[in-house]
């Protein structure tokens, strides 16, 4: 049979076959209380501005700058007090020559008035208020549209929506905001070797806990995960388990199976079930054992059995993807550099991923790895907010080297 | 009336009068599958290894390091493959002298062996291996217990439900888990100038937009935040408001009416309402006008009118103890060290809480912040991942200047 596939991609060109693919999923609507964290699918057009008018922020007096110019404690000036504005008001007359009006927080300021003296500043009766000292035309004024303005295109399509972007939907009146719905990813964990997590450990067995791992990553990626029952080391069982999960789903992916064994089977199971396979193994190190296909708008991903394999893979490889999947603009992962804070006893000259934490000390952003990382371990995950990425052709990493790494955020922030 | 409160407490002081009094809210149990960002209420000890046998990361033969000690190309050594043992089995007998188990990826490693040699390295028949170097005795064996420890703790109450925790839990055979609930967060808005976020505005109106922002910053937080009605400005109407609320809610925050005006009447309310008030305002700009209380195990906040000051005053007055309330053991927030990008201009010499955003330019983590920031903005907020504290007693700083901020990571990670 020949292969119509590339073998050993370089980790971009794998990276890149995923995404090329990939368009956004369908859009629905929902409640501004529900948007929290999803990916906003229409650009938004100020049609007011934030504030609406211009307000005070305090509690003051509003009016004229020039009429106390020449305030001084010497020489302090009154102003007759014409009206009191409470937050939710509007003034029923412009501010006159020697005139104020008081004014409670939030309040709009009224028409003539060009500054705002708080209370504490002034000494006042009910229709009098006194002012020692001059203020500057525009003090204590917010302005409309400081905030945003009306027309401005504040949000786009792709952008994720964090608190601040609620709260400025909020301030423009959308009560409901068209969003991607979350990407369906079903996971098929394969391997005879495998027992759900709810049952005891026989020889030779394990729990098939890199399902979970990756349910939960797809989580808090904002996905609707789901995991299949186990699938054992069998072609045509694996292929029926493809052809069930791309019923509904926008991704499959499958752990174990997809290495070089007599026993790995999902790379001929994705071709029965129809799959055009994109590329079998990465030039990365763990995860090299990854397959990358598509059958129409589905994506399915074969990871490795290894845990954190399967994880380095699902972030250096198939992440761009599937957070395009999920509508953002911005699916290329930020890359920062840190300094390693231990050496690093690189066995081989291959690329490797590393998983990492990010600590600031002193002022140099330093890359944390675990003491203890052998190639199966889940743990060395538990904190990681960087997945360094140490290029193939180097040799053992000094403590104070410099790595590249993906720096890994909240979606909300 | 006598004031049995500290009015302008130091940031500090007000942070650990919130905090005082908060314990966990009670626990619940979870699926695995919905665990992901839940914080764990029980400590975990293993009670099996992980990985639970000594097993072969990769597809070869399992053998006696000292049988092949001699091996090399011009003088190779052939062994006896005495079987074939899958993932998922176990191999009959241990391995002899001269003898060799053709073993799989994730296989256990057969008694007697203690070296594995990957099937590329070999020479190979149906009942022979031939290997032509030798092989350092535990080379690719995952040793039982490498990733987790039988009898060890791996986690804590307290801690947060990561992506690589919910795999050791699955690993370790939990497919549920104790967990302390979601914390009910109640938000109160107050203010005759505010009107839902689904209505026109009329003049002098804002919408409310402040209780959405804050709902969304909870949910991130892990919280179950929900947005009462509207209330005006008028005490009573705030008591009842607050009684209703605090029937069941873990922590009611209110925004609006927390200053010094005529119309300010959340303290007042509060104190009808039975609570005792903790404190009365607190050294910060913006989020001066904050108000701390408790009333039985319910936490109360009168947070500011003002989305900034609101959200301002949720960080850093507010958070830890919301955090504490979740569950978890690490509630304060983290502080790092970065450099400010671009030069602020400082209006007075009191402390600020500035937004900002962490980026990692060559090697230095810098603070940025949004150019155009005032009093009153939402949109600083929209990427924000750091809180800048700037002292009091500081004037403008300059560009370069190092700053402290609280760094704001994802919960997952």
């Amino acid at each position: 049979m020949t292969q119509n596939y590339p073998v050993q991609v370089e980790l971009t060109e794998g990276k890149d076959l995923l995404l090329a693919g990939v368009r956004p999923v369908e859009t629905e609507t929902v409640s501004l209380e529900n948007g929290f964290g999803r990916i906003l699918a229409e650009d938004i057009r100020a049609r007011e501005n934030i504030p609406p008018f211009d307000r005070s922020p305090l509690d003051g007096y509003a009016l004229r700058a020039r009429d106390i110019a020449l305030a001084s404690r010497e020489a302090p000036v009154t102003l007759t007090v014409t009206e009191e504005v409470p937050a939710g008001a509007v003034a029923g007359a412009p501010v006159g020559a020697m005139e104020a009006v008081r004014i409670m927080t939030g309040a709009p300021v009224p028409a003539g008035a060009d500054a705002v003296v708080k209370y504490e500043d002034t000494c006042f009766t009910e229709h009098r208020v006194t002012l020692f000292t001059p203020a500057a035309s525009g003090s204590n004024i917010v302005r409309a549209g400081e905030d945003v303005r009306a027309g401005d295109i504040v949000m786009e399509a792709g952008d994720v929506l964090n608190p601040a972007r609620i709260g400025v939907l909020a301030g423009l009146g959308y009560p409901r905001v068209l969003v991607y719905r979350r990407p369906l990813v079903r996971i098929i964990s394969t391997g005879d070797e495998l027992v759900d997590i709810a049952r005891d450990l026989a020889p030779g067995k394990i729990r098939n806990s890199s399902a979970y791992m990756i349910q939960a990553f797809l989580q808090s990626w904002g996905m609707d995960a789901r995991i299949h029952p186990i699938v054992g080391d069998d072609k045509d069982q694996i292929r029926k388990a493809l052809e069930t999960c791309m019923e509904d789903a926008d991704c499959v992916l499958t752990t174990g199976g997809v290495s070089v064994g007599d026993f790995d089977f999902v790379l001929p199971a994705m071709e029965a079930a129809g799959a055009a396979i994109l590329f079998w193994k990465a030039r990365m190190k763990p995860g090299m054992a990854t397959i990358g296909a598509r059958k129409g708008k589905t994506l399915l991903v074969g990871l490795s059995g290894n845990p954190s394999a399967a994880v380095a893979a699902l972030f250096v490889l198939c992440l761009p993807a599937l957070r395009r999947l999920c509508g953002r603009r911005d699916w290329e992962l930020p890359v920062i550099q840190a300094v390693l804070a231990e050496a690093y006893d690189k066995p081989s000259p291959g690329g490797r991923v590393l998983p990492g934490r990010l600590e600031i000390r002193d002022g140099t952003p330093f890359f944390i790895t675990q003491k203890h990382q052998a190639n199966g371990m889940i743990s060395p995950w538990s904190r990681c907010n960087l997945v360094g990425m140490v290029p193939k052709g180097t040799g053992p990493l000094e403590k104070g080297s410099r790595i590249e790494a993906y720096f890994l955020t909240s979606a909300g922030f």
